[in-house]
């Protein structure tokens, strides 16, 4: 029986300011990428997320960031390998803590945004990551891109890779740009039918019609788009109609 | 044979700026009072101060405040209490994890400036934090003021008085507020010679000259005045000479 | 004919984040109170919202707060006298910058949430409010609670006084609590009608059936509640039925 | 007789923290780059600088950055260009809008740290820059390296070029990079003898030995380095020798 893994963002408010709907997604997916602080999330919203993910045996993942509330973590910044050590760190420490403290624990790290598309071409800042990682718990593995820097980065950190139904492919397995026409699929029923057959068979279908092979053990569904929720659930339904379990990797 | 703690806060800078001389200071003290990002201190800064600190077996103390850079935490705030203990929690946990990357651990908690001053009166506030503590690890002692609302807010957890060689005391033992004329003692002999004192005979002379009994386990000195150094070298020296083992209390 | 200002709460957003439907709230009201980035606003926001007003012939108001994007500005800070000034100027002088390269230009000032409540009753701080807008410029308006310690505090600044059509009034004709029952009036038809009432003869019902005088040239009108923008153009509606002309106080 | 002006970065304390000796480089310098609270400055210490040049005939400068305390705006950010754009009018207009609150007003506007180098070479984040100053007031001018992408991007705006007289020309006259040995002079004798020529002869030596002209009409000195203040008087005295007059080029 296949397996896989559904994981979203999460705790992504400040303050008085919401985004998604936490509660909701907390009942579809497997795993919640929730977020510490730097780019959004504060102290009682990690608490709440937390608790809700206990609840609900969600595994609760670290998603990590640069410090930037303003650009919510989305532009790249040339942060120095031992500053963005010491900032991963503090991150997953802090959200680890808090998790304790509802009876979880943090099981893995998925860099955020501008971080996740940086550590995945620059092995400088992927190792800075890494090393974070390794100086919390060498055990935690990290979610991130299919052919990332991080894989080469690591140093014996496990790298697991997710994939997205919603993004199109390049014949190289990478995504498409959001800057290209067609990068994002908006059809839920092509969404679906994606998340299945890179469940079932571990495939995409890539732009040029070629089929690829993606090795994903987790599916990334977005949370803070209009009829988010009803996609992922649209997505587990038919993952489970399909005979696919939906469990943590890690 | 008489034993004291010595505690100075630590790692108060923040990015590019710095306050005091942390690795003086850490060939001086037996406990470190380390910062943890809300009114001072960044992770870089946290890990070093941590790294000296247990390079020189200082004990590590979480130095917990409002989230305040722009005024350091020297502004009372009107946090409601689920908030401030997310807030205090997150704090914690962040310098825990690093202290732990460094091969130490925080080993007790210290509420700053005026989060420190508003639990000495403020029984929710004060309640707020020790369930911030309790949250995390209940065996952790509180640092703070004799006669402070955490005593009756700690519900179980320990409570450990300090005491202060350079400041004023009422008869009743508490602090001459800084508004007052004289509630700051400047000369470094007067300052030695309190210290002396408050560890061997755990006695303040009070403002009227009656003599008041502190009980306090631990002596706190400051890095960021000018001199400040010297003269908690000079208490140390005086301490020894007087028979006395400086000791981290946690 | 009755003339009436309609004010409300503009650009709370922040970065990523959106509260309130600033577009169409602009098409209800006649001064728009724009957060100026230290509780809510980013420079863009700031720039689009004023750009905005500008097009409708909207006036702008700088909504100025203690500087505490996590808490919203929702909590009483105690800043000092000099620094507040300054943090205050600092706000309005940013947005009139920004709302003179739209065309437009800052025609009052008006303290948000927690600064709000606090410089109606604390003369030091309302002080400091007051003398940063002298700084910028003494022909500015505070806009106000009636019977606030600003109108002492004014110095010679004008004090505009408004009034708020979902609360309920104290026979002193200060507002009831929000820990009160019954202080926030939910039913949109008796909303409309204090609004009218309010309009047209300057009264309100208190909650002990007298008819107190309020003497408010605006109605505060709020913006990021479910129905909020459905009762504001209700308000309007019924003001337009009523005679009364919708007009900036400044 | 030739005429030099000598600029600073100022301000550039916050909070607590200092950085740098303010008062005695406005005795020096006959321009003053203040810090607008993006990587560094506050409204309190901005009033004080500016209440400071003012007194003492110093211009005033806004010294513009990316938002980034925790970097002190040395990190290049990927910011888009109307949110830079937004960013940059809304410091300079908080910087106005202080400095005429105390008799002086913002002359000229130079981007700070990792947006200096970055709007050296990058052409959209120089028109971002640009369009900044534009919609705040046309007839300022920007300082700004020689060569730098700003001379384009200005688009009628003057911009005016500065020049360091501790910094290492390759022979195109581009600062040698400070990851180089030579980048930084350190020697006084050497900086001072620089600073002349600059003044004098408008040119400086190359590491290659050759003498560019430079064209600069204000020297930039450092104030936050040991010894800054005194080599930065003996700049000042050596130019007077000279017989070259310091004044503001704004």
């Amino acid at each position: 029986m296949a397996v896989i893994d559904i994981n979203a963002d999460l705790g992504e408010g400040f303050g008085n300011w919401t985004l998604g709907d936490d509660a909701a997604l907390l009942d579809v997916i497997t795993s919640a990428n929730v977020a510490c602080g730097f780019h959004a999330g504060d102290p009682l919203i990690m608490r709440r997320v937390c608790a809700g993910a206990v609840e609900r045996g969600v595994t609760i993942g670290a998603q990590v960031s640069y410090r930037d509330l303003a650009g919510f973590g989305r532009r790249e910044m040339d942060v120095a390998a031992p500053e963005l050590t010491a900032e991963v760190l503090y991150q997953i420490a802090a959200l680890d803590g808090i998790a304790r403290a509802e009876g979880g624990r943090v099981a893995y790290v998925k860099p955020h945004g501008a971080l996740y598309n940086r550590v995945a071409r620059d092995p400088v800042q992927a190792r800075a990551v890494a090393e974070a990682v390794r100086a919390h718990d060498p055990a935690l593995p990290l979610l991130t891109l299919p052919g990332s820097a991080m894989y080469e980065a690591a140093g014996g950190l496990a790298v697991v890779a997710e994939c997205f139904a919603d993004r199109a492919y390049t014949p190289e397995g990478r995504l498409v740009s959001r800057r290209e026409p067609g990068a994002v699929i908006h059809e839920p029923e092509a969404v679906v039918g994606r998340a299945v057959r890179m469940a079932v068979e571990g495939t995409v279908v890539a732009v040029d019609g070629s089929e690829i092979s993606l090795g994903a053990r987790s599916i990334c569904v977005h949370g803070d788009t209009p009829g988010a929720v009803d996609l992922a659930r649209a997505v587990r339904a038919a993952l489970a109609e399909a005979g696919v379990e939906a469990a943590p990797f890690a």
